[in-house]
């Protein structure tokens, strides 16, 4: 038991241990301090009031359970060098140390790089300020170590992120339903041939993991309200850079987030990351956004502020799930209803109207799949095992959003 | 809000209230009272230490989840008269009151009864004592009142007695995997055309509580130890009465479990219930059977007191699970090495070794199916919904138990 | 049971029902939703990662407890109309409604008016709008309803808003030793000579909830390290508005906020609340001050921008706790260490150490008695309950609190 | 981390490992399987049904319990080599294998010997069986062990006896205010001149605990109903003894309390406990005496079969409880209603009065107090802790119990 630089209290888990030295380094630092002000489920605490946990909290209970998972895989005589078990945990401590803003909401809205890659590009950049300290955990990041258990512990079916992030999600928003038995997959977790697998006895944890994880997709993450002021969030910030490119800048409250606006041309062409971006980028958090969003409740441009003061009030678009994609008339028929209620110009209505398509498949046998691991040492993925018992199949939704003020004309 | 009589704490559900009245009678009957020493789970603690639960308990759990489903429902217009009411709490409040001791395990064993026979049987024995005050609750109970989602209530596949055994097991056992949202599972029934429905929104709760379901039996109610403990408690039943037929009778603390020793060629014989089989039953509870298995631990019987002594002393038979029924050679191969051990004879053999298979399907689309109703008031069977998404199989498993003393052999 | 409007997940307890009407129009109110954006415990969550709930949430977890106690006293016979339940259930959502950024800890900071007045000018400005619908509520708030106990609900020692914030920071803050019985003391409530007391049985539970609170204030609220950030906020904006008064006004990206900053010297001098400050308030929360500090980390005053980027990333003042006050020459020193430290000059010393102290009772019998009611009727103060058995003091903590940085020189 | 041989769900604590070797031995065997037959609080189901759990799993709580206070302690620098962490297990295990049938409420009534001298008597005997194995356990559980805190840990204010039963004992009776942090007061555990301490941070920790404990106290074990089930237990078995002493010895289905109902005189005589005695009392358990109660339901003595019956179908006497010691006159009465009810005899009134006195002090500084550990190194009795804050006073409760049915005569 190594003893604990700090001790925190985890309403998920209980006391969580800090360790001393370098963990607890890359805590203190300013980009990992910045997400405390990311909150894990973006606008989602628009339906679940609960929902307020940030990216600060799911990283370290993701580094907790990464703590657990090493000790149980090296007690099943599996060898983790005290390098590689520092290194796994620095992996997934700051795994999602690139999320911007609102976290997948305005993901490819500011900027056109995934999170993931930014993550990588802040890794790199505290790399060079600690003389190579982080170098195995870039390696492990990046899927280039050559014990692939390492990495599918960050990033896989079954990797401690998401482990965290549903127990939290369904923590914090009160859908106890999500809650899944992760002290029991993890206790079942083993290695065999340097990759992650499953014991045989775990084989109905891991379903009620499934199962669960479909349940949250449909039932918070996506959910109607949720899925309406995410949207709005996206089109205030698009109509804002729209505002920038015609030359209409709206007043924006912080400088980085002004950067962003001003120079959507630029970030949009997928260029390569910059000191400069990575800089601002490093600036950015919720409350710069929520603050401008305060700020164009007073703007000039009407639809900014309309969306503006929608968002701030909780005044939601109006938004509607089908199984199939909406009938062409349908939607027509409601680009013309904005336009005779004649509070916006047919130009506007691309920042009125929303519509998409989100689908999950609570588990997907194309993919990477879960592997059991049987008594007899056999290995089988999932998906083969005889007595299994269950099937999933892939589950798509299309939406539709708008002013609500369009209902009742 | 009636006047409760008593409030229970219940660890499940917090408070519990008793109304004045005709429930709160029942409960104090003495046939109610029996329950008290009939654990839920018969010899589940041998491998969840924690599952000491009983049927009184689960009982009146079942009916205060009645309670809020009559609520819930009424709030949704479903008119439901005060008698019709009370009938169903009771009808929920006395479904397991013919439990023989160790609930399932030994049924059939003692006497060929169901014991939802054996229910019915001690309701009408109230209802005689009570001038009729239970016809209601019995007609329910029959499936012969109009209103059939009554019934359901009681018995179908989203009843209160499951909604409670699943959390009231998960809980006690500390699988918290099992626990189910009965909460909402309840807020999201309806009645439509005096059938119970589940609306739309209820359908991954469902799903969710499928799949509980599914874990429970395998990881709790049908674990290899549990399976093995409860197959030799059988065992020692059923050389005690044949013991009996063969003039040895065994000695037997209570006169009660003694009648139903004594008269097994009767009680298997598939008799209607008399007065005086019902009087002993109403005596009969856990306590008998494990005072007999203390007492024949001393028995002169060899093959009685070896089952007997492994049962008290948690010395539990081997036990093997397979997909497939087990090779006869196999199993003959153990039958010859029993006989070699020298301790018994050829003829103990059927009490020494035993087999058989358990199945088990999540949800069956043969029989009364989970009925979905949508926003738009169309009613569809569960398995009929697109974009369900997940599907289940029937699973068998063979199990084969034998003395442990063998495998050193 | 009223068909409620909205069914909300609160982790804390479950289902949460708004009634449709008037309730859920206060709740959509503007007003209602700023407190979304205002943490319950201010900076706490940087001890206490998982206490980000804001007094949104709180108030309706009042009442939601409310809802409960009325059911409760009416069903022991107390006589509550219709329209005092709706008024009293109004007046505790609205308790806090004027609570401005950062709850407590800015509270005479910004503006010299307690955040109870403020509620109240916010409830008669929506009692004009609405044509006096919450002409009761603001009686019971002001405790001139002839009936005390609706006023004791709201604010007293045994208040639904108590009953919440104990449970829910407890919940969130992770600290399970702060959760009380509020359950079992709810129902233990009851109504005598138009007081609220507590029944005989509860006597137990009610010394768990203070001894609860006791423990939640000096290791939640009063912690060192939550102290020292609160106390940094407070010279934050303090600095900010000493140098406003010099002209050397900050940038500040929030119109609102600046309002607050310049007029320092009139909203210090305890006026009355102007239609003005209330439409500037109403707009102000936690992300002005947030978004004021990341913009003041590049601010040009020395102050202002070290204390700002210590907030930001998380760089606390050392803070110490004494049971008596500090010795002056021991403060002194600390001041000379600043001072020869030589990033800031002797007239910055003010707002570069922190010092003060706090008390705690846990209960007190010199204010309004918690009363206890004895089956035979009787009514005495707790304090004088015979076996009462446990006792309370007063206890006090100093704290002096300046930059770490001094530490290490 | 020491490879489990067992991994047992326990609903409190979660996943409790036991280590493969003599731990795991003792679990085994018989004596220790006995205590699956004993529960922890007696008949306290009557009253709060969820009250089944029993001595076995208890003793494995505080066993799980004394695995993490061992870690801390060796994390903070206290020297416990791997013998003494063993044996101070192993005492723990096996600090309640004295305990007979009912626990506390039959002790003194079946035989005159405190049940710590029969653990004592019980590890002797098995220490015979394996070569002294047990020697240092023995020692430990004798406080003859120069390292005072491991007997602290086993026997003290603070030891992980108290800390299992008060939170299986607040979990399984669904009391949740009884629920003490003893997580974190095991985390501020520590050991100061080879005595156990508390640090400073842990002392509202312990307050509460000592709060909880009192609760429990009042609101649990000596609960009015509870204590009355508890008393006619103690009268139904003097009452058999009695009789065996008349001669007129009641039917008894088991050979081992026959024993100690025959043979009263001798073991009530304050004897050295002999082999013949442990022998039997090795097989005395719970069962033995539910299962003389329902044999007694039709025992000839009236007023043995008076109690069975009441005992079996929960027809409680009644009972009353006072601050101060009830009124002779008021007794009096009470013997002379019993007498005309003419059921009785004017002999028989001892065993259909109850009366006595119950004490509790939350916490007394007459005994060992719980020493508190300042940063400074200075260790204090917590009752001369300046900022305590809280004081406990002694209470004491008299109680009277008689048939209910004299209420209506």
């Amino acid at each position: 038991m190594k003893k604990a630089k700090k001790i925190l209290n985890d309403p998920v888990y209980g006391f969580v241990s800090i360790p001393d030295g370098l963990i607890f380094e890359l805590i203190e630092h300013p980009y990992y301090q910045r997400l405390r002000r990311i909150k894990q489920l973006s606008l989602t605490h628009y339906v679940y009031p609960g929902a307020l946990h940030t990216r600060f909290h799911h990283a370290i209970g993701a580094f907790h359970l990464m703590t657990q998972a090493i000790e149980i895989l090296r007690s099943k005589g599996t060898d983790i060098t005290d390098e590689e078990a520092e290194a796994v945990s620095i992996a997934i401590l700051l795994h999602d140390i690139g999320h911007g803003p609102f976290s997948h909401t305005l993901e490819n809205t500011l900027i056109q790089v995934h999170h993931e890659d930014l993550s990588l590009a802040f890794m790199e950049k505290i790399n060079q300020d600690l003389d190579g300290k982080l170098e195995l955990a870039i390696q492990i990041f990046k899927d280039e170590h050559p014990k692939k258990f390492l990495y599918q512990l960050v990033s896989g079916q079954l990797d401690m992120d998401r482990m965290d992030y549903l127990n939290r999600d369904s923590f914090f928003t009160g859908v106890h339903e999500g809650v899944i038995g992760y002290h029991r997959i993890i206790k079942m977790l083993a290695v065999s041939n340097d990759e992650l697998v499953v014991e045989e006895k775990g084989i109905y944890s891991i379903e009620k993991f499934l199962v669960a994880r479909r349940l949250m997709y449909w039932q918070v993450y996506l959910h109607k309200a949720v899925l309406s002021a995410e949207r709005m969030l996206v089109l205030a910030l698009l109509r804002a850079k729209a505002l920038c490119r015609m030359g209409k800048n709206p007043k924006c409250p912080s400088r980085h987030l002004e950067y962003f606006l001003l120079n959507g041309h630029l970030l949009d062409a997928n260029q390569p990351i910059s000191d400069e971006m990575l800089e601002h980028f490093a600036h950015l958090d919720d409350f710069d956004i929520i603050s401008a969003l305060k700020t164009w409740m007073d703007e000039e441009d009407e639809v900014l502020r309309f969306i503006s003061k929608g968002l701030i009030n909780r005044r939601l678009f109006k938004l509607e799930l089908s199984p199939k994609p909406f009938d062409r008339h349908y939607v027509e028929n409601i680009r013309q209803k904005i336009e005779k209620w004649g509070q916006f110009s047919a130009a506007d209505l691309p920042f009125l109207i929303t519509e998409g398509k989100e689908s999950n498949n609570a588990y997907s046998t194309s993919k990477d799949e879960i592997k059991i691991k049987f008594k007899s040492g056999e290995v089988m993925p999932m998906s083969e095992v005889v007595d299994h018992g269950i099937q999933f199949q892939l589950v798509t939704k299309y939406y539709l959003g708008y002013p609500k003020e369009l209902v009742s004309l």
